[in-house]
């Protein structure tokens, strides 16, 4: 068989996380990965498709913006066209928004240099019922200066320790956060993260932590020293998954962009 | 039993209509109506209490802002505590925002003097997965200087019939809208219609012939030509449930901040 009918296919999509138990494909339960290799299956006749996501998200956590690459072999549909062809099988609460041929090279998830998430919180009294899949209501009165001072200290390369979750699988805790910080958009308050990669349940300890020691009156300083011990249970409570969304990968030469 | 104790209770309220058989309750099928009258009867020992909306939505119609009363007696909640007590017990696709003692003789559907309505479109590669169940598809690359010169022949005191489900119930299909427009908002096309009342599919009957008749090609004299057949045979076909969103009610004296 000759290496030209193989292709590298790069996929743009988005997910609701609500019903998925994760990205990862799993023995059980529902996943977004599973979910698409199925899909590809059927449009490979048959064959086995493995897909490569730019790094794995949470049960209950969506993506409105995820990067995923797969090798297609003996396909007759167009590299542009999978994008139609797989949103006409996949369920609604996955959207592939873009399909293009990328050179052999491209990995998914080795070349992304920054990941960019944002979690979505909400009073009670103004969260909507279609707001409720995308977003968490927390009572705090947030003053965002006191907020941004403290997510200030989470930027630089820091070891993580404290803010993974205790069977995060990595042995080097090192990451760097690019920036963080909140700001107000409608309804919502808005904690915005970018970094070159993220621990297991990192953003989301990240948004609880700040919450409650927001609530407990700390400062900069407590952010500075739950790092400096490195010891998950300084941390507070990891936030839900619902209002958690992956944004945006970016790769190499796009890094400028952002 | 003095009549101190009973009190009539307003509740402002969303829900995400997808997983519904619309608003009124029925014998069988999942009802906005029948899920907050049973929480309603949870929160008055078991006493049956009738639920009043401004109106009724469709199966899969959403509500980001409706209107509904019910007379509560011998009960200790709070009038604005409703809103607490029954977010607490009902599903979270629908959410009391407000709820407050009003006047004995008002009346959420009487007493309404204006409804308006939002159905959100989008291009198929726009739509995010969280956006599926709150936008309908449209491949269409809508000149919007031409879809406002037709929904403008919509203004105005009409009889309805040509939009109307054959179904309706109401004898007298005259009913006046006050506006009717297109505009953008971030990857959406939205319509947006004001009026005092609608027949049952009006809305969603006006979004499918507009679009119909701007992929024909048509203008304003062609919906000014549906209007004045009174066949519902002329119009379009009733575009999908998941765009479309009751989006205010607007009574008596407030009128004037609308």
């Amino acid at each position: 068989m000759s290496s030209a009918s193989i292709r590298k296919i790069r996929l743009d999509l988005s997910y609701d996380g609500t019903d998925f138990e994760g990205w990862q494909i799993q023995k059980e339960g529902r996943t977004v990965q599973g979910e698409i290799e199925k899909a590809l299956k059927t449009l490979h006749k048959g064959k086995d498709i493995t897909l490569v996501g730019s790094g794995r998200t949470d049960s209950g956590v969506h993506a409105s913006f995820q990067v995923a690459h797969f090798e297609s072999e003996n396909s007759t549909v167009p590299s542009e066209r999978f994008r139609q062809a797989l949103n006409s099988i996949l369920p609604r609460d996955i959207r592939i928004m873009k399909s293009r041929e990328v050179d052999p090279s491209f990995h998914a998830r080795y070349d992304a240099v920054m990941r960019v998430y944002r979690y979505y919180l909400i009073k009670p009294e103004d969260q909507k019922a279609h707001m409720c899949r995308y977003s968490t209501t927390s009572v705090l009165d947030l003053d965002l200066k006191k907020m941004n001072e403290m997510a200030m200290e989470l930027t630089g390369s820091h070891d993580f320790t404290s803010f993974a979750a205790a069977r995060d699988p990595n042995e080097n805790k090192v990451r760097t956060i690019h920036s963080a910080r909140f700001y107000r958009e409608g309804p919502y308050t808005v904690f915005r993260v970018a970094g070159n990669a993220f621990l297991w349940r990192m953003v989301r300890t990240m948004v609880g932590t700040l919450l409650q020691q927001y609530e407990n009156g700390g400062g900069p300083e407590n952010i500075r020293e739950i790092l400096e011990k490195k010891d998950r249970t300084l941390a507070g409570p990891s936030a839900r998954p619902y209002g958690l969304f992956l944004d945006k990968v970016i790769y190499g030469s796009e890094k400028a962009l952002y």
